[in-house]
């Protein structure tokens, strides 16, 4: 990590500058794999499941009763975890659920939101080395509160074409409706258009490599919905004399083991903090399983040695980090300033990955800056809030007159005379 | 409009289908004039100016002045009938602001949401020869009530330089801290990368043409948010025998004159009552002023005459329609079964220009289908919702194996140390 001693916020805001993606264009194969998605449907997604994951499979529907049993096939401890985490989301994610009440705007005039899920999503769970079960949970978890009547979701399969027990527990645990084995580009050009086996959904979540990531993108294209626009994971830390730099070590390598292109930031207050922070870093990083990848978005981070608390807050805001750190003594004078994050973790003992896994909150948020403007998901992301008005005749003759004025000085005659016709008949 | 007797809702939806817009392929157009705003700002935007909307500015801004005059250059009825909107439409959306609470999850381990404001917003209204003043309360009023601290406002002057008192009057009303006099595809690029003159902003909001509207979708691409995809404006009537069908017609007729490109259809239960509803549209038709964009609005729209009470519903929620009017005895009963709809409008006496202008809902509504997955523009399109979490030491320790062992199950070992390590500090 570069060190920059600063208050001055144009150089500060330099050293956290976003490591640039190499952006290859994708549009031109995406495209076609929507193509061919479209018009062959699971032949297309049966011939790049071969492709792209070596194997050669027959359905790509996971079987029901592999999804039951796959209590079985994990271990007791992380089963138990799976529960207790699922708990604690379902409970903050209930909280979030508000009843609606009825505004009378003017004498007459009933006013309100109804909430209704939307009825059909698509979840995708990402390949690879490590089975993330933990999405599952964040994102069928709250659909299945939302009372969203179909969960699909879509992984790709391993070479074997068998999907991790601990995804499908899960997902049997979440009231996951369906589970496909297909991955990549593909499995959002089947959920955006619909195949023989895998229904079309009207909006998709979860993360994904940048193929995925660009086939969300150009779903939206075709009126789908997505959960938000994905970019490499991040974390800010923002660390006082009364910050365990032991504590913030490890916080920082857990953001950093996610990706190469991840990154961390630690505004400290004094230089010697961050010299130590230095040390910490290192040798924590030793003993990692994953420290290469580590090491390297480490080489996009920056530790920001800046002791002026007005100047710590514009870094803040400025950065919009998806995870922020408040490892400060006074973190409930710095609440109400805090405009721009995505999930905020308080004191020493609020590491990330309890947000990651199991305090409850969503671990679904918004990266490179995109804080500014949206929030993580929540419970708002699997409903639409419908609004009613019932209007009596005595509030249309109430607040008639003013509809007709200003639909008159809009030149929208017929929007006026919706108004005077019943005004009309009301005075009969 | 085509009449169609029918139960069969293949049959049905393929009536409804909404008219293909021409998607002339503006993306090379677009591009290019992102490309020229974020090379040469300012002076990108006097040319296009100068080309479209006929007139050479000196600046953009609209001075000060000039808007805060604005009361005494609109008439006084005028005046007071965008007060009074205004008024239910603070009302309306004040009753969506919901203070959060603090929910302990599990023992020790406190999880919270805080809203705030969206701190810079864009919002885009179109010219043409009707001044949209109503769309400027329905996006800045909610913007003023959520603490939005800049909210620009760009819209295209005049071929004399000039923008309509009202929206200027509406504009100052509703606390827009700027008004830029630009237009189109090029003051939606000027939003997103900002100009000598023009702020960029994180979230764009506001109706617009082909152009405005691609340019939008193409400000996504750098990260910016918008408030929805857009599409022609739609209504959907469900009527029983107790609908005053003169007032049905007054209000499909008031969708109808939106643009050629709208359309209405009206589900009623005998063909007698489509008869007559015919009838009743050519005769209110004859007197309108815009009635040659009404007729052909008409033409892409329908009267579907189905009297099974399963299949209405079905109707509705398949179609999804931006705009819904209830015109029956039973709405109380219907409401629940509402899934997808923008607005829905109850009873004989609540005519969608109640909604479009004064009774307190917001117009800004999904369209062709979009409310399966979308919710019209209510407070929450102006805010984010941050997530806070506050572990004590106690808490950490009852929750802490559980993180460890959900961690270790996705091989993210840091995650897993960022507890280990606090948990040994603990136990010392």
């Amino acid at each position: 990590m570069k060190t920059i001693v600063s208050t001055d916020i144009r150089e500060i805001m330099k050293a956290c500058q976003r490591p640039q993606i190499e952006s290859k264009d994708l549009s031109a194969l995406i495209e076609d794999v929507f193509q061919k998605v479209e018009m062959l449907g699971d032949s297309a997604l049966f011939e790049y499941t071969q492709r792209y994951d070596g194997v050669k499979l027959k359905t790509f529907a996971q079987n029901t009763s592999e999804i039951e049993g796959a209590h079985n096939a994990i271990g007791s401890d992380l089963k138990s975890s799976i529960d207790k985490a699922y708990g604690n989301i379902i409970k903050f994610h209930k909280s979030q659920i508000i009843a609606s009440s009825k505004i009378e705007t003017s004498p007459g005039v009933l006013c309100w939101q109804e909430n209704r899920p939307i009825e059909r999503i698509g979840i995708y769970i990402p390949g690879g080395t490590a089975p993330l079960f933990s999405t599952v949970l964040m994102l069928a978890g709250p659909a299945q509160l939302a009372g969203c009547k179909e969960i699909i979701l879509c992984t790709p399969p391993d070479n074997n074409g068998n999907i991790n027990p601990a995804i499908l527990y899960a997902a049997n645990l979440t009231g996951v409706t369906q589970v496909f084995k297909v991955g990549g580009a593909q499995a959002i050009a089947a959920l955006t258009f619909g195949t023989e086996s895998i229904p079309a959904v009207y909006k998709i979540f979860g993360p994904g490599n940048q193929y995925v990531t660009a086939a969300k993108v150009k779903a939206q294209q075709f009126g789908l919905a997505i959960d938000m626009p994905a970019g490499p994971s991040e974390l800010m830390v923002l660390a006082d004399e009364s910050a365990d730099l032991s504590f913030v070590a490890s916080d920082l390598l857990s953001q950093a083991e996610h990706g190469i292109d991840s990154q961390v930031i630690c505004v400290v207050s004094a230089l010697s903090q961050a010299e130590e922070l230095e040390k910490l870093l290192e040798d924590q990083l030793k003993n990692l399983p994953r420290k290469k990848i580590a090491r390297l978005a480490l080489d996009n981070s920056s530790i920001i040695v800046c002791d002026d608390s007005e100047r710590r807050l514009q870094i803040v805001n400025s950065y919009a980090p998806e995870h922020l750190i408040l490892a400060v003594d006074n973190y409930n004078e710095l609440i109400p300033k805090i405009f721009n994050a995505g999930s905020v973790f308080l004191g020493n003992y609020s590491p990330e990955s309890a947000g990651d896994y199991a305090s409850g909150t969503n671990h679904t948020l918004p990266t490179s800056g995109a804080a500014k403007a949206f929030s993580g998901v929540n419970m708002d992301a699997f409903i639409k809030k419908i609004t009613f008005q019932e209007i009596s005749a005595e509030g249309l003759k109430d607040l008639g007159s003013v509809i007709e004025v200003m639909a008159e000085a809009e030149d929208l005659l017929a929007h006026k005379n919706a108004v005077t016709i019943r005004l009309k008949q009301l005075s009969k």
